[in-house]
């Protein structure tokens, strides 16, 4: 239960290990925050309603096809509890709170290893056996930042489709990515109604502390199958008011998008130069293999965190995450990692 | 799923529907919220660790004892798919919610009436069947506001224990009653393994819109499969800070209590005058039954929201919840009353 790094319990100057927006939280976001504590007395809306409606217009959907959740995670968990699947599709590497919510369920999991570098590729449906019930994927995936190819992502979907499998489809990533519009399923829904997105607040407007996410999916019989399994009140009056104020701002996200671009790359060269590989990225951060096997406490020690990707199916000791931070973070960091391996070259 | 009336879609000017400390929120717990904002862009403690620390403190517990929820509604829902139940035991009337929780989990409701003033007595021990395997009670009970008899509810938890039932005690309103002390079953923890106690900052700090509640339970094995029912980061960092601030408060709701019962008594002989009868309370709210039998739509045409009880089991049409609020608003509720039932009498 430990993911992106624990600042509770170290002392932490950088943080790396989180994936949020570099811009950092909005002015309004903050504010609206601000305001929403003088009705912190009153029970907040079951159904948010003004953020539902503020949010339908956004992604061009149904209200009723979204159900919010207290992070993404919240409502990942009550999907695949709605689902009540037998038997779950993982892709690896990718995002260890999926097994978080799976094991919760008490379904059997099978890890459906990506290619050599980390994508995945046509053989994933091979693996689309007829008795599975729930294929979970991530675009772009987590921890590696790559896009699914998107034709190959329509032929996934509908393979599933075919065979009547449920799919997941994380797009948690997706608007701090270099290409949402060429990427996202959000237009496919009506296609592929076995799909539901997942998405999040969090990482697009930097409020994890805030907690609040979201899935849409068509089938409105399963959205209730989904609420069902949710808290009566699961979503704070803070959370309401934030998203509200954050989806104000979503023109700003093209901009956080470009700086995002240009940092990754740049940082991707520089660590690149030091011997580090770096994995293609198309999010907001990177996974890289380092000659030194002990970066991340090294880097701690000069209170710098990233994150350790060792425990993640499917990769090994050596593999760490980096989130693309703004210019100055992400030159000191270049900076310490930079002194690490010429000592360890000494 | 609606409880306590719905101010989202309603014009609501007085809310006695929402049964909160009517000293609303401490100026203190504000502040920390509004603190805590300047670190809504950090991922909050999955250990929760200080809030965790301090409210063993306050409680004289073990800290692996307890669990937070987004909610105590949050936490019971974890608990009931931890247990697993195949039968529920709910002695009615009660909270919705429970319903609402173990529906989700797909166990089967026993429904166990109360007396015919709406208590549980000696009967429920005999209700105690062998092939039920949890039991969930509400002390004092929600919307009766009557406590369990204390020696009663001892012998109701030595059968569960002797007969193999768990037992969630809701004690979500015991902060806010006459007397915690004598009535609370937080000392009998070791007692009874087979409980775990449920509370919330909600009502007792007057912060439902935050969302912040837990479970106390001695069975860390048991603890850690709720656990793995929640989210990995089931509480904001908004929750969090309020909680620490609120549990500095905690002396002040000796205040609180005095002042409910002053203004629950006044309320409820002024009810009683006009022809409403009041069940005796030992919480911060009342059960009437008024002779005008759509006294919730009177009163929202003055915009003024009452929990109308008639959709609880084993309560019907007539059946009303008042939350005993601040003085002025007491009396002006008192005013309103009279005037509809004062109309219905020409």
């Amino acid at each position: 239960m430990s993911h992106g790094g624990d600042r509770y319990r170290n002392k932490v100057r950088l943080d790396f290990s989180v994936n949020t927006n570099p811009s950092g939280v909005f002015e309004s976001v903050k504010q609206a925050l601000s305001e929403s504590i003088a009705k912190a007395e009153h029970y907040p809306d079951q159904e948010a309603q003004k953020l539902r409606e503020e949010l339908a217009k956004v992604l061009n959907v149904d209200p009723d096809w979204i159900i919010f959740g207290n992070g993404a995670s919240e409502v990942l968990m009550a999907a695949v509890r709605a689902f009540q699947p037998k038997k779950v599709l993982l892709p690896v590497p990718s995002f260890s709170g999926y097994q978080w919510a799976v094991r919760a369920e008490g379904a059997e999991i099978v890890y459906l290893p990506m290619s050599e570098d980390h994508q995945v590729t046509e053989d994933l449906l091979e693996s689309l056996y007829k008795d599975a019930d729930l294929l979970i994927l991530c675009n772009p995936n987590n921890p590696t930042g790559r896009y699914i190819d998107h034709d190959l992502l329509g032929k996934i979907l509908d393979r599933c489709l075919e065979k009547g499998i449920s799919v997941i489809l994380d797009e948690c990533f997706m608007e701090l990515s270099d290409d949402p519009e060429g990427n996202s399923c959000i237009k496919g829904l009506e296609t592929w109604p076995n799909m539901i997105l997942l998405r999040a607040f969090t990482k697009s407007f930097a409020i994890p502390g805030v907690r609040l996410g979201y899935m849409v999916g068509m089938d409105t019989e399963r959205n209730a199958k989904i609420r069902s399994q949710l808290p009566e009140w699961n979503l704070s009056i803070m959370a309401q008011e934030a998203g509200v104020a954050a989806l104000k701002e979503i023109g700003r996200l093209q901009k956080s998008r470009e700086e995002v671009f240009a940092e990754r790359e740049r940082l991707a060269q520089s660590l690149t130069e030091m011997g580090v590989t770096c994995m293609e990225s198309n999010a907001n951060f990177i996974l890289v293999k380092s000659p030194v096997t002990d970066l991340y406490e090294r880097l701690l020690e000069k209170e710098i965190l990233i994150r350790d990707c060792s425990d993640y199916q499917g990769l090994e000791k050596g593999y760490y995450r980096i989130a693309v931070r703004p210019k100055e973070e992400n030159d000191e960091l270049i900076r310490q990692i930079r002194e690490i391996i010429n000592e360890e070259q000494k």
